[in-house]
């Protein structure tokens, strides 16, 4: 269990840990996308990975470092769905319990992945209060152990072999793009860029309807959003004091979109890498998109987070 | 210009020729889909391919056998779509110009596709007299090459690299499935599993609304559907003499499903492995789950054709 921010050697002995459980997932690219940004766009598709998302990544390194007889009476966790996932993913691969805190609002298909993968469900307001809380009666009722969705060195050092998969295809990337909630991936892609790439900038994107990051950014303290209103419905949390300290130092700018450059981002994958994504995972190509002129003639890559969107509510 | 059926060489020149302008496509699997098919299931993404669709190995195979002074006038051909985009990216790429002619019912992706594309587009009654018509049109005036979208062994040998492709990944397959339209993928597959698996026994997935394959495969000669009504819509052609020679030869059996199982595994591909597909491509998943006790406990490859679909018109 890392006490301190993740080292490279942290990271590539993460990788190693969990490789025998995740998929290599592909990277994809379309020469459409590539015209219309006017640069090159290399897509990490975390979206195929397992669960539908790179939070499995994070959640079984955290389960895979903590000794056996620590998590015996089993894994906790409050998400609105795929942190979740990754917990109970791991907890079925270790046989051990999985209770999972829910916000009553969690998209549908979030909360089927968790049932089906065996975990106990606990739905509670969607606060951040009521989840919270939701998570300390777990604790005292069954002993489980807590694994954070994002304020956690071991998550974070999950979350960085993501991009670490990507430039090890892809070395020469100039820029990477993240989405940023509570900021697992985006610092774990800061620290991967700093520590495997020789010139590769990290960039967030993040919702102006849940624009908490890029003011934390600026002020250097943990702020809160100042509405919370948009699609991307997995990056409504704040950031923690270690994602933030990563972010500070590894990430060169947050880079804020709305909701229509969201989904026009969304339907543009749909259409071209002909894959599915949610939302919150069109945050980077929006951002992208927004801002051409940064990122003009450079080899991009973005990691596109997750698929679990619930298909009855899209339309084109 | 392969004069007779393609032979194990021919297939590896075919793919060394093609290589270059190809995607090597991921090969994706899901532990929902492997629970309930009650089998291991390989899904070959084709629909990750250049144009959407496995029909650019074929097209791309063809036009690069051609002498570049037979070309210099262009290429031509008729397709419902996807072929037509493969003949219009090689056209692209050989600096040619190339003339398709469309069914004025091709879905609205696939028009777009080949417009993208450069291509000069000529619109016909959805027929395939219409279509051969408006062909031998194209060649008097322009002096254009026709490329057939099957019956024509260097496109046989172009489709049959996406079995040999997954082949390579997953060499112990007990089966390949595959759609089967006019034959070009599924004689190139039957061909892939004969020279390079020493076990794979292949069967095509065919709509009951465009069921012309399976009476040809019984009788042995080109017969025509009973009934055109399916919304497999790149699966109604018949075949040709030279597919239906190689099918005959190579493939174990022909399975029919309908609409509602076609559309039923659709929607377990999107929501289980977050791609898009079109409804042509689900032909064959609908046929395995169909026929379980067939492939109980084998390891089964699928080839996802394409995934050219008009989002608009899907709803879940």
């Amino acid at each position: 269990m890392l006490q301190s921010i993740p080292s490279k050697l942290d990271i590539m002995t993460s990788h190693e840990r969990i490789k025998p459980y995740i998929n290599r997932t592909p990277v994809l690219s379309s020469d459409k996308i590539n015209e219309l940004c006017g640069c090159e766009v290399f897509f990490k598709c975390e979206n195929l990975q397992k669960i539908g998302a790179f939070k499995a990544r994070g959640g079984l390194n955290a389960a895979l470092s903590l000794d056996k007889s620590l998590i015996e009476k089993g894994l906790c966790t409050h998400s609105s769905g795929n942190h979740a996932q990754a917990v109970a993913l791991a907890a079925k691969l270790l046989h051990v319990k999985a209770y999972i805190v829910m916000p009553s609002n969690a998209p549908k298909p979030k909360v089927n992945g968790v049932l089906s993968l065996g975990a106990e469900l606990i739905f509670c307001e969607p606060t951040l209060e009521a989840r919270e809380n939701g998570v300390k009666k777990i604790i005292e009722k069954t002993g489980a152990v807590f694994i954070h969705p994002f304020d956690n060195y071991d998550v974070i050092a999950g979350q960085a072999t993501a991009s670490k998969e990507l430039l090890e295809e892809q070395p020469d990337l100039d820029a990477i793009l993240a989405p940023v909630g509570g900021g697992g991936l985006l610092s774990g892609t800061g620290l991967t860029a700093k520590y495997f790439s020789k010139k590769a900038k990290v960039y967030a994107g993040e919702p102006e309807g849940a624009a908490d990051a890029v003011l934390s950014f600026k002020s250097g303290k943990v702020e809160k959003a100042p509405f919370i209103n948009t699609v991307a419905d997995g990056l409504l949390t704040n950031l923690s004091e270690k994602t933030l300290e990563i972010i500070r130092d590894t990430v060169r700018d947050i880079l804020l979109v709305n909701d229509e450059e969201i989904m026009a981002a969304l339907k543009l994958v749909f259409e071209n890498l002909k894959i599915i994504i949610e939302p919150s995972c069109a945050v980077p190509l929006a951002a992208l998109i927004k801002n051409k002129e940064v990122f003009k003639n450079q080899q991009v890559g973005i990691i596109l987070s997750g698929g679990n969107v619930d298909l009855s509510k899209l339309t084109f």
